[in-house]
């Protein structure tokens, strides 16, 4: 039976990740994490006549990876968790529409890696799911078209706006005995968090507050400190989200993160050399950096006892354009190996 | 624990649904069901200036009214679970931005009642959970607006076409030794089918082939018959959707529901009079339609064993005008009193 304290739970089935894939496009695979990923597409259209039918390709390409390199096959997946940024989620609706899973859609916008990963975990947790899928896609170009101007219109971009990352993960949780893969320990679910940030083009700003709120809470229901975790991962506040993260928590919480913060959206890109101002974004960045580098490191001993803390901006273009401030939220997990 | 035969979870912990609560609008409450929504609203702008904004007010109303009768604050939420058919989901973000409750965000479309249902009692069934509130909305102006044409252009609808419900039900879970509320006996998450449907004006015909799949899979996971239900209760095909429903189950699998069946989009207008040509639809139609009468009447007695099987057509206007056929899910939750 799981446990709570605070609002965090204390997984006892320890849901092990059996394998994970991540699936990047061309600028992905140039950037500093390029050789981690399974796959990166030079042709990020995937073979296909529109961005989000590109999209859907992707994300069905790293589910298929990460049940293959997890030899479990679709007829033994109870349920997939998925999401992503497009309007009714057809990113994920389309991909897996010919998967013959269980599917439970989810919107968590640039959260919904960890939020999958709760739900899937959950899931085990009860004991009547024996095998379940979490995974998310974005791609820079349906991103664009949706959310912001049309590709051909070449519009400038703000010194905080971030990149979103074309790129889909997946991780295949089971209970297990392998000793080596990285399991849940625990999760906690975030509360939205609204500071007035009104600038869909500083994200990071918007999100910052719930990624203090989610960690800070998190730190106190389970006593332990920044140090006694190998890394809190953020996704995907960027280099402006991040800064104001650091100094939330500092000056509001006296918790210093510094030696432990990375942010999925700083690693993925190199900022000086990549043009993407204030980083990547994305459901895919946190996914891709997640299912690849970080897991993989895990397995290698690397990290033992993790800390991944996706963000998202719960906004629409819609309640931008009505004058709406943009509502940010975080999902925490807590991975580890071992004992 | 949770014990699964097929795609079908038995829950031992069997989560009351300890109160509920729907909000409707005008002509919602002009319909056969009027009597029975805890709050019907003459004006649907619900005092916003735009119909967004109007959606999450009637959500944030629905969740309040089931919080109040459940003698729950929202300070003992652990999560709240909830979608919704607008880009984004905005309508659950900013219909819950203040409530302080740990927010998981769903995309069901018209599915979501049972979605949200399904993960709330799977998070009390971890033992880490002890409350969770389901919930979800629709409203016919901002659905409209967004998938169909401007309000202003007076727009014929098609035979086929559905009405989507003004709406938003709300129902709150706990573990609980009340002997008279309701409680999830059993879950079984859909599978996507796409049987090629293209007509966007005719979900009920795009969905009817999930919910045929869900049901006849819950079924023979269960060994039971439609006889052993009170109620077999879809929700949303319509009266198109229905007729196909019962027809490829009795072709198909020869399994007769003709005695047991009833759809919420037949049940919450009057076809006749209100010119609503093939029923309701929207998230919000089986959330208010379960969340008052079914819900209440389950509590009177009247009913004592229900599936309640919500379907979503899984589309966006983009995958339509790009062509894409219409993917259908259906989750089917078993709803008991008594032992």
């Amino acid at each position: 039976m799981a446990k709570r304290t605070g609002k965090t739970v204390v997984l006892s089935s320890k849901p092990k990740i059996i394998g994970n894939a991540a699936v990047v496009g061309k600028k992905e695979g140039e950037g500093p994490l390029g050789n981690y990923f399974d796959e990166v597409h030079e042709d990020t259209t995937m073979g296909e006549d529109c961005w989000e039918k590109s999209e859907s390709e992707l994300l069905k390409r790293a589910v298929n990876l990460a049940l293959r390199k997890s030899a479990i096959t679709a007829d033994e997946v109870d349920t997939i968790y998925s999401g992503d940024l497009l309007n009714q989620c057809i990113g994920s609706a389309f991909g897996l529409r010919d998967s013959n899973m269980p599917f439970c859609g989810l919107y968590g916008a640039c959260s919904t890696m960890a939020l999958s990963l709760i739900q899937a975990s959950l899931a085990i947790e009860t004991g009547g799911f024996n095998c379940c899928v979490a995974a998310t896609s974005s791609h820079f170009c349906s991103a664009e078209k949706q959310f912001r101007y049309p590709l051909e219109y070449g519009g400038q971009r703000t010194p905080t706006a971030q990149w979103t990352v074309t790129g889909a993960g997946a991780a295949v949780l089971q209970k297990s005995d392998s000793p080596l893969s990285p399991y849940i320990a625990q999760v906690h679910i975030g509360t939205i968090q609204d500071f007035g940030i009104i600038d869909s083009t500083n994200m990071g700003a918007a999100m910052a507050p719930a990624a203090r709120k989610t960690i800070r809470d998190f730190l106190t229901d389970t006593a332990t400190r920044p140090e006694d975790y190998d890394l809190i991962l953020t996704g995907d506040l960027g280099s402006v989200g991040s800064e104001l993260l650091k100094e939330l928590l500092m000056r509001e919480d006296n918790i210093d993160i510094s030696s432990r913060h990375n942010d999925c959206g700083l690693m993925i890109f190199d900022l000086e050399k990549q043009d993407v101002h204030a980083g990547g974004s994305g459901c895919g960045c946190s996914a891709s950096v997640l299912c690849s580098h970080i897991l993989n490191s895990m397995r290698n001993g690397e990290y033992k006892n993790i800390l991944f803390v996706a963000t998202g901006a719960l906004m629409s273009p819609v309640s931008s354009r009505e004058g709406e401030s943009i509502p940010g939220i975080a999902h925490l997990v807590n991975i580890r190996t071992g004992e």
